[in-house]
């Protein structure tokens, strides 16, 4: 079925056709229309909807359900996702699956609501205490903005693991067409869940190990399994990449820029091509590094002070000068002023 | 004074010299003693300290109390600092100067309370949202613990910014000699803050930002801030680095296992010496490049999965192979086991 | 269908068939069979169960479903409950029905889990701010837990105001035979709600009103409807008191030992008789005056140092002397207990 | 000294006299200048002022306060003293001396912030779980905001029990005359408390008695000294009250009105008298029943739908009648609405 929708929305009714039926969540502009639609969504096919006391009541909402093997989610913006990197931690130790969105509104503290995406560090890196990864995911259009949800379902499961969905103010709230086959949503088995039934009564789902070999060995096995997930799981998208001399890269809203800049280019006879990550963990390094081969310079795009531009350092390591360029507050660069970076040569290359 | 001292201790009595006179926090293990600390000294300086309800209580009490221009600290460990994320980009945001002390336990979720180095990225990278940074403190002795908190009182007045002093459970419960002249604290002038009076009352400390050239400016004025401690505030230390064929790094309570396995080295003949970065952010980056411009190899060792790596490969940018070796979950890799790993090549060096 | 069951699981039975659809609550000891109860029970019948963060949050969403128009209840023990008299005011005030089942334990404070009545001023005279009144209902077995609770939504919707039912831990835990028949409950139109759609845009569930002339009207339309209460809703229960010379009066498990009190003095040949009052506001006050009419002497026992004796000496108003007898902390008085105390005239009748 | 003062500020001001060091509250129209002379003039006497993050934090941040044997408050209006609820209960059953200040607005839920006097049930009755009851003084004037304070404290300390000063919002706003003589406070030594040090380290404050018998002696014990404060405490004000045939009973501002009804009714020629509680529990129920021996009528009148009038009917036991007169949202009544009620034989008499 072919339908406008907008970002936000099309987060839920991925959700859905993905099987989740729990959401569980506190209203933050500009990611508002996310809990909005799941009131309303997902009590039509039975599902649960809960608006928490707190963020951090919804995360910890968010831990139980998991804990229970329901397929559930979380969604806010950057204060409501700092509040809730405790709950993140905690559901990452203990393994449990989720899906976390966070629609990135602008500036450290409260800024404004305008698009940014400065929450890369916070959920890239790990915003709470203690090793562990989130599976993150990066959309770009309304389409994807469904579709990545339902791959982070697939993708948490997969791993026992959060999975995040993180988009700029933009995508989520921006209205495209989008296309939606109706299928049977399969949701595994899960075994290790306390489901309330006297079968599950043994199943323990913790994140507390007081032995220090204990949890050495418990961080080794998700060490493990993370190693699996950067072998597997890297996702990105090339355009024009195999003969450019400067490589543009830059996900989200950021990337459709890029992707016009990259067109502008070629027209004039600049051969300029585009590398799009799609998980921004695991990084799709490899990719990037063999995207870059051929290129004299790479050029970073953010609507950020730099923030992935180090996974981008970290994955060339060295081979090929990076660049950077980004804007905030609210501000996203015209395909005019990346054209313009791109034929002048910066200072200043790392 | 010359006196026997634990870390957490030495935290409080630094914090005083320094001028502080408020904490607000709420105990957790292994932190705990600096609470404990700070409600009974002081109130011997006329001092305030205040049990909060939780930790997001806490960083809001700090934050009012740094609005008024009062020198104040909290402390915690990881799943506390995680609940204060929100609370620290507020106060980055809004450029209110701090000192927040992190005491790592292990683990992700609730772990054990044994000593990690995992919370790097959270504090490092910034944990919470929106482009902002910590400046970062890494203490490695208890006279440490009392001069880098005197030390991020400074810095934090001079950035505005909350100053990050971040720790190992080893470093917080170990007892060591502590040497403190008593000084006069020199608190400066603070012109910005909401005193109360009627001379303040025009004063305005917010983060919010409502219009994105506005917005995108005072991000512009903070990024000024950081490169400009990028540029001054570096601080390490070296130990036979000069002439090093291997390279270790490692900070806090792991540079100690890392100077007692280069001196290992050194009898057996072998050319290996130490960085030990204190500033953790601004991370000393061209000292370290230096540092191992004659180096085949550098091994980072942290207690963590590899969290302060990505850094030392950052600074390196591919001119030498870095290497990690990690012990998590409370263990602490003793002296055999680095040497050891010091004479096998790693297989796989980045 | 006739079946052993626990008092506080009753209640939930009751619920169900009463058409209860939500509950939103927060365990505690002698209460957590009610929430177990719920979870399991409204789950088969596609309702809604939520753990809240604390009760404060739960007693909000009780406001918010019951805003919604839905069959909605919570339940705890009186530190919860204390927990909950903010939000209490909250939808007596805003008009909205709802069901609040207090199973008492003992003491103020924690005290400890045994049973108790001392909850009495909190609930009957209203322990939230303001002029409001809650309907209250005192089981006095495991069948009336079911039916009260099933009159308590009946009442709560006919007046738009909450409705509590009050029991001691005792009748909460205890287990009996309970007879329930399957029907269909009616659940009355809610034109006033606001059910998130178009026609009900128009609605405001709201307890403020800025102005004095405004706001009392407001109160004169809730004491008009509590005056209509007074009038029709006092329930009580009589036992051999047409000739009692000494009129016992006692709620809840209570009235249970009375009752035996009475059966024991008659075989003694001693009129003495009970009343006992089924729902606690409004007091059967008119029905009390008449039923000690012939009386010399009135017994209040209460498991509390005096809490609704004073509601028994406000029904009767000096015309027969009132004596109390309470046991607290756990404790319950012996049928032999109150027999003594019947037998030898108190000294000090008020 | 002599000085025009609010008087929500004079409550500061006795309690400051008095030795009051700690304050933790959190600011609620009409009680908000309580908070802020607590920031403001407890500073300069070297004490603590906390602003909570929220009501429940600040009622428990006092529960320490008190157990560590300092002289604390803490204030609110009814939605907040609603909040408290919990605390108050775990306060008096531990038996813990503090003062609460509770300047009533008006209505249930949020109402609006005109004055009622409506909160007499939930802080005289007891509007927390469990036997208890706080210590209640009603101050009418400014002069009494400060000096009844002062009582307050000296009566929590006598009964190690919670003192509360209730009064509406006219007399919390009102700026009058005030007298206070600068004085040494003596604070009682309190060995009870748990003041961290070693002698004071086997003390224990609780309100948990696990035993059914030990939890009833300990309630026994609070009964003695609630009984003890019926027989010592009872204060009220008397106004041409010996020789009256109409007594009328009203407290705080509405006793004002009352005084000008009585010298109007003086002046006509009636002989009409004024019975003013100014301690609400313990009630002055024998110097009313005193007063009212010659009485043929009794007139309560309160800012609330009927709540004293309990007390005074409770006093009387049914020797003279009772009518009540009530206005509420804010209004006041008039001295001429007061006279023709008076003049105008009730037709409903209780």
């Amino acid at each position: 079925m072919r339908q406008l929708c907008k970002g936000n929305v099309a987060v839920i009714k991925g959700a859905i056709l993905a099987g989740c039926r729990a959401y569980y969540g506190y209203p933050i502009t500009p990611a508002s229309e996310i809990a909005e639609s799941a009131a309303s969504l997902l009590q039509q096919v039975g599902g649960t909807f809960v608006q928490a006391e707190s963020e951090i009541a919804a995360i910890n909402m968010v831990y139980g359900a998991a804990a229970a093997g329901v397929r559930v989610m979380t969604g806010s913006s950057g204060p409501g996702l700092s509040l809730m990197q405790e709950g993140i931690s905690y559901l990452a130790g203990s393994e449990l699956p989720c899906v976390i969105v966070d629609v990135m509104r602008a500036g450290p503290g409260l800024g404004n609501i305008a698009p940014e995406q400065s929450d890369y560090f916070a959920m890239v890196k790990g915003g709470g205490h203690g090793n562990y990864r989130n599976l993150v995911l990066a959309p770009a259009s309304v389409q994807e903005m469904a579709e990545l949800t339902m791959l982070a379902f697939e993708l948490a499961d997969k791993y026992r693991n959060p999975a995040v969905v993180l988009c700029d103010g933009f995508v989520g709230q921006m209205v495209e067409p989008l296309e939606l086959e109706d299928r049977e949503s399969i949701v595994p088995e899960k075994p290790w869940a306390v489901k309330g039934t006297k079968e599950t009564r043994k199943n323990l789902v913790t994140s507390i190990f007081l032995e220090a070999d204990e949890l050495e060995a418990h961080q080794r096995q998700m060490e493990a399994k993370y190693a699996r997930a950067q072998r597997e799981e890297p996702r990105y998208e090339l355009y024009h990449a195999d003969d450019a001399e400067v490589l543009l890269v830059g996900y989200g809203i950021v990337s459709r820029v890029l992707r016009s800049a990259v067109e502008k280019a070629r027209r004039e006879g600049l051969r300029v091509g585009l590398f799009r990550p799609i998980t921004l963990w695991p990084y799709p390094a490899e990719a990037l590094a063999r995207a870059a081969e051929r290129a004299e310079r790479v050029l970073v795009v953010e609507l950020s002070n730099g923030q992935m531009v180090e996974d981008v350092r970290l994955s060339l390591n060295g081979k090929v000068p990076v660049e950077f360029y980004g804007r905030v507050g609210g501000n996203v660069p015209s395909v005019e002023e990346v054209y313009a970076r791109l034929t002048t040569r910066a200072v200043a290359a790392a």
